[in-house]
């Protein structure tokens, strides 16, 4: 059996999954602040994970980590994290390795999420696919030949920073015109911010007077045909779509998948995409492309961490 | 033996090698207007390649092609090419085996670039790089993982349709805002033309009495500091860099390598890629990545068609 964990900013979440993707127990904690913390919320997720499905800790192979940020996975260090600011340089695999006794990996939160698909999604179907996660940022992960694909450090498909406006803003990461400040969750959330005033009867008014503007809401009231809310998600539609064509015309994919919290909202933005890549990607590569997003998204990152557990075990990876 | 053809708008080059890369014969011939012509003159210069080694067709393993354009590799067609409008799904790899009696494979023509420099120069030292090559247009191929990245169906690493600017201007394929608008040899001839007549003292005048505006002039007169023909280069290397960048990001490659004709100026453009790229591509990944060009840019393509050839051969790829 093998543990995956996919930690996030505000929740780390886990699973216990057989040799063949079967869940035997589940389970989610809320993101401590500080590095030895988050440490300590692992294991006792680790030990709650075997209870739960009747065993303990000798009967688990290996552990699997999916972390947001730049990791070196051979290492299993998180280099830096925008969303876990305490790790810098920090051995995470060695230590849960260390206090939990068993074998620990690394790697990047997108590249899990890719796993997970391929292993227990349509994914299967496909020798080539690449994952694009949508959530506060834009990340990715890709099988290529039937492999997955990690880059020298486990830090390739940043693809939430490739330029797709050479004239943009500066992002946080040093380049400019990033994909992921036009097209990520966050993104959403300023498009609308900034033009609520603009739209006076925007049903968002009264949603924001008693929760915060989230993509969630946004996403809520542009399936009702709230005009800004559409737009908005219209807004963002357009611009992943760039970045979507930009990827089947370096990848020549059979698939590219949405991941991440805001593929969700697939219904709303799926369409828009696939419009936009069949005027402006390559022939011969924009014809059969699929587009599609993850059925159980809130569950694959932490099995994909299973899965790579065990292919990491086993040397294929 | 193998031969290596390489296939462009202007020119058809071809060697002959032995297994370990020697190059046993090296010619080259016009490329003729018509699909047959063409065949033929490819079927000519294997029988000049065969004698010149003194041997003949019966010496021969097999024959590579690499082609510009959109090709199906499996089958062996060239479906669209803008540099040779005359092949229309045209099948020329049976073509070629037909009439030479020699088993013959086709690929695209940035992935023989990438393939001869993987063999023979420094890209033996990597197991994942990214080939660009600068010409009329921007091309592309990579080494991933210590295997030859093709795609579906060969047309993987269009990286010169890749957007940088998706407000900027619609390209040929359809798409906006292309890398190769602003950074391919067209990019730097057409930025100069543009420009030339607000700089009234330029070398670039008199030049241009004599022969038709081109890269090679303007790169000349670049090394000789003409204020317009630096500002050009300037200009071109600042978009390729941002494309860089994005492959960079993307990849998490040990090398970037130039190739195509507009890399032997690679003295000029290289620093100031080299500059942006430490300012804007992601930390983790920029610091150890090499920026090079290939050394023999006119032989490589034709030596990695052979290459190719030689492995598709064996099945290996």
């Amino acid at each position: 059996m093998y543990i995956g964990i996919d930690i996030g900013g505000t929740g780390i979440k886990g699973i216990l999954a057989d040799k063949e993707g079967r869940i035997l127990s589940s389970g989610k904690t809320p993101t401590p602040s500080g590095a030895a913390k988050i440490d300590q919320s692992i294991i006792s997720l680790v030990e709650a994970l075997a209870s739960a499905a009747g065993t303990d800790k000798s009967g688990i192979s290996a552990i699997g980590i999916g972390a947001a940020g730049s990791i070196d996975r051979k290492r299993g260090v998180t280099i830096s994290s925008a969303n876990i600011p305490c790790w810098k340089n920090y051995p995470l695999a060695s230590n849960i390795e260390k206090i939990s006794g068993i074998k620990t990996f690394l790697e990047n939160d997108a590249t899990v999420a890719c796993a997970g698909f391929w292993w227990e999604e349509e994914g299967k179907k496909f020798k080539n696919f690449v994952m694009v996660t949508l959530g506060t940022g834009i990340g990715g992960g890709a099988v290529i030949d039937g492999k997955l694909f990690t880059g020298q450090n486990g830090n390739s498909l940043e693809i939430g920073h490739m330029t797709i406006d050479i004239n943009g803003e500066e992002c946080r990461c040093g380049n400019r015109g990033c994909l992921e400040k036009y097209a990520s969750a966050t993104a959403l959330v300023n498009y609308t911010a900034s033009n609520l005033k603009k739209y006076r009867n925007s049903s968002l008014h009264k949603r924001i007077e008693k929760e915060k503007l989230s993509a969630k809401i946004i996403c809520e009231e542009a399936v009702k045909n709230d005009e800004l809310a559409v737009k908005s998600v219209e807004y963002i539609s357009l611009h992943l779509a760039a970045g979507i064509v930009n990827i089947i015309n370096i990848f020549n994919p059979e698939a590219v998948v949405l991941g991440g919290g805001l593929s969700q909202a697939h219904r709303l933005i799926i369409p828009a995409v696939k419009k936009i890549v069949s005027e402006r990607a390559h022939k011969g590569m924009k014809e059969k492309v699929k587009i599609i997003a993850v059925k159980n998204q809130s569950i694959i990152p932490a099995l994909g961490a299973a899965k790579i557990a065990m292919d990491r075990m086993k040397h294929i990876l």
